[in-house]
Parts: structure tokens; C-alpha cells; sequence
């Protein structure tokens, strides 16, 4: 076997408290017409997402950068507990033809706190360097700008 | 995205006819008893099987070669149907824990024939060059082999 890097130098976490119901936010996720409204940080757009929501289930959402080229995001659903927890991946583009490149996979979770809901996700890599590169990427903003458009929707559905 | 070789360019298959019904191939798969009597190509054995059968749960097989030395073999199920299908792979060693190396995701599925069972294993990999490289570690030998003890075992079951 080969040595595995410790799971915290592979992951990235973003969590926030968010003043909406889990209930609300699980729509944000699960809903395509939701979810197009939210999932790319503004001036990014969310023209496409087909979600196919089980285990094995599998998720297409595109994002258009402002110079109107479309990023297209193949990924699979591993596991699925309505308002509570959304884990999926890129490893595979469908149930399970593995994709390119294994880069990631997301939990995302979401559980009652003060009146609200803690709203975390989990992004773990499989290597370090790919970590580094989601960090550089603009990890943290990027996902900080989402949650916060989240939480803006959230608040008006 | 990058592109993607072939689905064909990165997979191994191994097919059999096996004079056994379904329900005794899935338990030998299953049963960790059971698969400890078939998995390792003789003279390798498999001293330890441990198998959280479910979506999302682990497996751990450990094959123990001629010197003594053990081989763990972690993976996570991806799909289970009972006496159809079983999907694992080594891309996580638990849900959803990314392994050091995503290697290749395995489909095997019985399906009733002439009396008996036809028997698949569809074996994916990420790369072609992993494919190759499982292909000269002797995956058709290897596989064929841990094949026919399976159906010998089915026939005493």
C-alpha cells in the first residue's frame, strides 16, 4: 500500500451558520431550477444543471464565465439523506465510468444550530498538491461567495 | 475538461458460465467465510475479509502471498443488488475517505443462463496506462483463476 497523506492536509472546509431551515437549503441543493440561481459565484452563471439525486445518481451542472465559455461538471452522487447530508464526486461522470481526472469529492452538510442550520462542506482531494491547487484556485472565496448566495436565496424561498 | 480515453481503452473484462445459481455466486462474494475460500489466487490466501455490505460501506481484504506477507486490499462498495450486481473500488478507503491512489472500480454482476450463471467482472480503471499495467500484473491469469475456484466452492455450497 502506499502511504496516504493524513486526511486534514487533503481537505478543505468551509462552514457557516446560516439563518434558514435545513429543509430550505436542501431544496437549494437538490432543486435544479434552485440550484442554477446560486451555485456559481456572481458574475459566473449556472445556465445547466441535470441532478439525478440517489447514490450512483448523476449530476451535470455547467457554469458560464462572463466571457459566455461554459465549464461543464460531470460528477456522481455517492450518498444522498434528504436535508441532512449530499456527498458526490468527479472520480466518476456516471455510475462508473471513472472520469479524467479524480479530483475531488464534497460532503455537504447540513444540521440544526441556534434557530438555523450549520452548513458545511467537506472537500477532500486525493492528493495534496491537487488541495494546493484548489486553494490557489480560489477555494475559500469562491465557496464563501456561493454560501452566501445561498443564504440569499435560501432567505427568499 | 480533459479528455477521456475510451471507456474499452481502460477496462478489463472476465466472463464465465457457471453451473451454479446466482444466489450461491453472490453469497461466495459476500459471505466473508465464504469469499476467504476463493478470492486469492491459489497459493495466495485470504486471511482476513471484512465486508460492510452497502453502499458507502467497507471492505477490506487482506491476501496473504507464498512468503507470508499480506496484501490489504481496502476499498467502499458503491452499489449492492442482491444476487445482480456488486460495484466496489479502491479510490476511498471509507466513505469518503480518497485512497492513495484511485486504481479501479469493479462491476460484477450474475445474471441467470442456460441453467447456470453468467458471471462478469468488469474491471475500470482511470488510466489506460493503469489498465496495461493491471493487465501485466496478470489480472486475465489471475482473475480466471480466483473464477474457477469460485465455481468450485458454488458446487459445494
Amino acid at each position: 500500500m502506499t502511504d496516504t497523506a493524513a486526511i486534514a492536509e487533503r481537505e478543505l472546509v468551509l462552514t457557516r451558520l446560516i439563518a434558514a431551515p435545513r429543509a430550505k437549503l436542501w431544496r437549494a441543493w437538490t432543486e435544479p431550477e434552485l440550484l442554477k440561481q446560486w451555485f456559481a459565484p456572481l458574475p459566473y452563471t449556472t445556465p445547466v444543471a441535470e441532478l439525478d439525486l440517489r447514490p450512483g445518481g448523476r449530476c451535470l451542472v455547467v457554469m458560464r464565465d462572463p466571457e459566455g465559455r461554459d465549464w461543464p461538471n460531470p460528477g456522481v452522487y455517492l450518498d444522498v439523506v434528504e436535508n441532512e447530508r449530499l456527498v458526490f464526486t468527479d472520480a466518476f461522470v456516471s455510475a462508473w465510468e471513472p472520469s479524467a481526472k479524480p479530483f475531488m469529492t464534497a460532503i455537504v452538510t447540513f444540521a440544526d444550530e441556534n434557530g438555523g442550520t450549520r452548513y458545511t462542506a467537506r472537500v477532500l482531494h486525493w492528493t495534496v498538491a491537487d488541495r494546493e491547487e484548489h486553494e490557489r484556485m480560489g477555494f475559500h472565496q469562491g465557496w464563501g461567495q456561493c454560501a452566501d448566495q445561498l443564504a440569499a436565496l435560501a432567505a427568499r424561498i
